[in-house]
């Protein structure tokens, strides 16, 4: 079978598995003191050209939406999300679960841009209406687009306008900035956004997102918050050690740049043999339309995810590449769907 | 420098690592849908004797905590503990984050009691007090000590006849059931309690809480509480492939059985050189009372950590041993506490 | 200046007021527990024809609303409201403050229907998602809408279905019960709903709402969760009096008649008037559509709500009648308006 | 019967009844923006001696607390409260529901000092533990005590050097301020804390606590927080009336200062009586030691309430007086004290 069921199905990057396995038993200071987490620290401030914004490294992409959004809200303030945004879709409420509402707008390819924005904002008047403070926008979005820098200075704009809060979900920023419609930096971002996360549980890490806070106003007792919310990681200088790892000489990139790549030659290849897609998209998830009846028989072959029916005999899959695909599994999965289609 | 500041300063038993290292690239499904997860969850069946309770592999302690007893309480209800519960110390509120109240006794060694029990519940008398509904104990204790059998029955029954949850916190299980003064075999545990977590992080695992949940009308939808209080792992299959080795063979009790007889070692070492104890401890923490001017001396010789001020001249610290701790550590550790004393 | 700007303007209706009057310095029970509340409960479940629900008395509408949401979801649990409801807009995001997330749909005229709720349902798939368990129905709506019995018994079917909990936000149900569109009767609403409330502020009393509980299983420590949600009264007899003496002899529903006939009177002389309506409403409040520089003439002269922009010239405005709403006020306001039309 | 059961058994003062009596059917603007708020905030202003406070109105004594509290609290923030805080005991736990856990301290006649706050704070090291950030002292206590200027300009003092906000609960500031053991003015309150409240429900108000803010940068909002609370009162101006009446010539301080000389007279009485009181009250509520015998007696005479066992032979019970207690009404209870113990 082929796995293109997602990006988070295997343990880890092998040279990621061999730092840690090296490091088994070296004695580290706990919950993110320790010196790996301070390298780690120190090559993405590197990267981000910034030396001021605070980095902390969490466990999982729920925990860390929840706890930046809760740290940086107050009880009576919301974040404004796009319908599809995984916060509002995929975390069983875990933002609400802290006490806020995520005030919805109906984007395009799981974008939002200043209009919307602006219209959230506009229809929240007074004190019987929550007051929207944060913008939660993700990059790569759930459908696999990719904001480009003039969309996010945009967004900045207005949230500065608004007095919000931009904050990034970059689960997966590792596939976005290594798009084909990618034209931000790394050095771009700490001004574009208060604060945001890269992703590092779906770009080749075992666990991990590294949060990074810009705003020096909201960087008070994050640790704080981390613990509070139930994520605070005794073993944190496994995290530190990983992303150190990914960053000190350019693997994140690299991984990600293998699942786009993949990604392109099975979209291509998907489109020359007739199908179509659900989305348009430029990093590693593919949303493909295909006949109810060709997807029960693709079950035995390919792993893959259905999103939703599409029709009475349509529906919608996702492929999904990752740093662990190779070039002969998309061969094999497009030859597998070229005889499908036949 | 020796380590004694906590068992949780390395990543993980060797053999821990090499499982996660020789299955680096396998396939597996995600959040903890995977065979992996599937075959930790049968040994530890097996070793419980216990077919029926539902487990869960979490992240981390305070998750867990905070995650079982969400799950467990409706919103007026409270959660017994003792005074020096690592719910009610060292969670930075995230029990109450959850929007409930830690109702707080006053043990002896970190334990709760039938009397303890039947006072809070007895002291709250209708609907403008909080309803004690769940009571949390740990095992080993915060401050070193076990439960017999016999003052855990009692607390079953007094849980009981009160309608009382009773949960345990098992972070440190392993080291509690290998203590000398442990009389539960593991058969026991489904029968005492409503729900209890068996401890991976200070047990030689790089991360992971097994929950067992006995009390059937509490199994439904926890894992929708998992993601809900922002705890589920992608990777899942990463803590059920710990957990199998940790239990397949015995590995778990191996681990906690050195961790105590490290500590016991140092136990006896310290006495016969004159230090006293602050408590009577028999797991791997122990905690020392010792001059401030020799603690200070000896911050430079092993790692420790500092619990508190005990008077003008002294104080209380911690010494932890671990999986990871050899004998000729503690005998160098002794002799610089000799020579302390001297 | 005439005021039809809501329905809560004023203290109460001359005849609670002298209730409250007459028994000023009587000796009663707190929190409820009253022989007045008895006696409103029992009148109450006269007129429902139902002598098994639980009847409480709250303080306020949106405190009502959070209380049974908060009561009756467990932590993962979501409600599905129309993207008008109350809750939904006009709250704060107190429903969200309780850590519930609202599922919002577009419905028409403020309703949710069977389609609306399946939809929204089985959106829904598993534990990375909240899950539906309430259902959040105002009647009258938001926009002055009322649902049909054949409409309520089709929520109530699907819910059974489903697994749904039917709550009815009844902060104006006299003006619905009254309306000429309305074919339920009050003997129907015990099976139809798992709970409502019956609206007391917007409807002649001085404060208060009282909720009926009709399904057993949530009937369990609701006063708890009065308490716990900060809502409890010491003074809970002031609402049981106002609650006997609406109830005792049909004060309620002739109080909502006034409310009503005047916003009939005030609809046809508009729409006689030559003026839109932006909701087809048959309760006591009118979406007019009026000129801007009309709403600013007029705001000399009426005491309105403005509801929004509708386009560059146009807006929608509010006007409510209510039980203290006079037949020579609404003629004095056509005169107004029509001047203001010609 | 004569009622001493507590201060909140009558529905208002008959000044307080005559005043809505007579505003009846004026129209007002909702949600406490009226004229009638606005008169009230002046008066409580003048009497402060303080223009830049902000005061709101809301609805009930516990809603008051959570709102103050979760409004002034970062979500890993605490309060520190004495054991027998209202907070603490009597709230359901409603502070804990928004989140903020109660750090509790073993105070003498329910009063905090410098020294338990300082503990309080000192015990809080780090970010594995709740931040304290906020005391909450009752005036008067729940145990009938009151604090001394110098009493409170100490927790000001030790507040202000530890970052801490100091918010006192007024629930019955009414009889604190009259009692013959209280040395401050109204105008030192402003200067004394960060936030306090003025009870209206126990001192002759139908209902109402005023809130007042005088920490700048704890104003901002206010409101909003109070709807999220779920404690917004659509006719709020009811609540201004009443204190603009409590404050525009002294009848607030009136009625408390009844309340104080009935609880005095039967005070004395009582011990000469040969009664042991369990609480050294000096304001409206007495704790006193009977027998259990004598108590079973005495509920036929009085309606008191029970507060615990003493003894196997003896329990508290508590009398309250309130500004509808009359002389004769003492002397009665006196009477059938006497005979009680003779």
């Amino acid at each position: 079978m082929i796995n293109l069921r997602n990006d988070y199905s295997q343990i880890a990057h092998p040279q990621i598995m061999k730092v840690l396995s090296d490091a088994c038993l070296n004695v580290n200071e706990g919950y993110g003191l320790d010196e790996n987490s301070q390298r780690a620290v120190h090559v993405i401030r590197e990267l981000l050209e910034d030396n001021s914004s605070d980095i902390h490294f969490l466990m999982n992409g729920t925990g860390t939406n929840k706890t930046v959004l809760s740290h940086i809200l107050r009880p009576y303030q919301a974040v404004i999300s796009c319908d599809t945004g995984h916060i509002n879709v995929h975390e069983t409420g875990a933002v609400e679960a802290t006490g806020h509402k995520v005030i919805v707008c109906n984007g395009i390819d799981g974008k939002l841009d200043r209009e919307l924005v602006e219209q959230a904002f506009y229809n929240h008047t007074d004190e019987h209406m929550v007051m929207p403070k944060a913008v939660y926008i993700s990059n790569a979005t759930e459908t696999g687009a990719v904001y480009t820098l003039s969309e996010l200075k945009d967004l900045r704009h207005i949230c500065d306008k608004l007095g919000l809060y931009l904050y990034m979900d970059g689960a997966r920023l590792g596939v976005a900035m290594q798009s084909e419609k990618n034209n931000i930096k790394w050095k771009d971002l700490s001004s574009l956004f208060d604060a945001f996360c890269i992703g590092g549980t779906k770009n080749g890490a075992m666990l991990g997102e590294a949060v990074v806070i810009c705003n020096e106003e909201l960087k008070k007792d994050f640790r704080y918050s981390i613990k509070n919310g139930g994520g605070m990681y005794a073993k944190g200088f496994i995290i530190g050690m990983q992303f150190y790892e990914l960053f000190r000489d350019g693997l994140y990139n690299e991984l990600a740049d293998n699942s786009n790549r993949m990604a392109d030659m099975l979209k291509k290849g998907l489109i020359a043999a007739g199908y179509r897609m659900e989305y348009d998209s430029y990093t590693n998830q593919l949303f493909v339309i295909i006949n109810k009846t060709q997807a029960k028989e693709l079950s035995d072959k390919i792993i893959f995810e259905t999103i939703r029916e599409k029709s009475d005999k349509q529906m919608v899959i996702r492929f999904v590449t990752s740093f662990a695909t190779k070039e002969k599994e998309i061969k094999e999965a497009l030859r597998i769907m070229e005889e499908l289609n036949r």
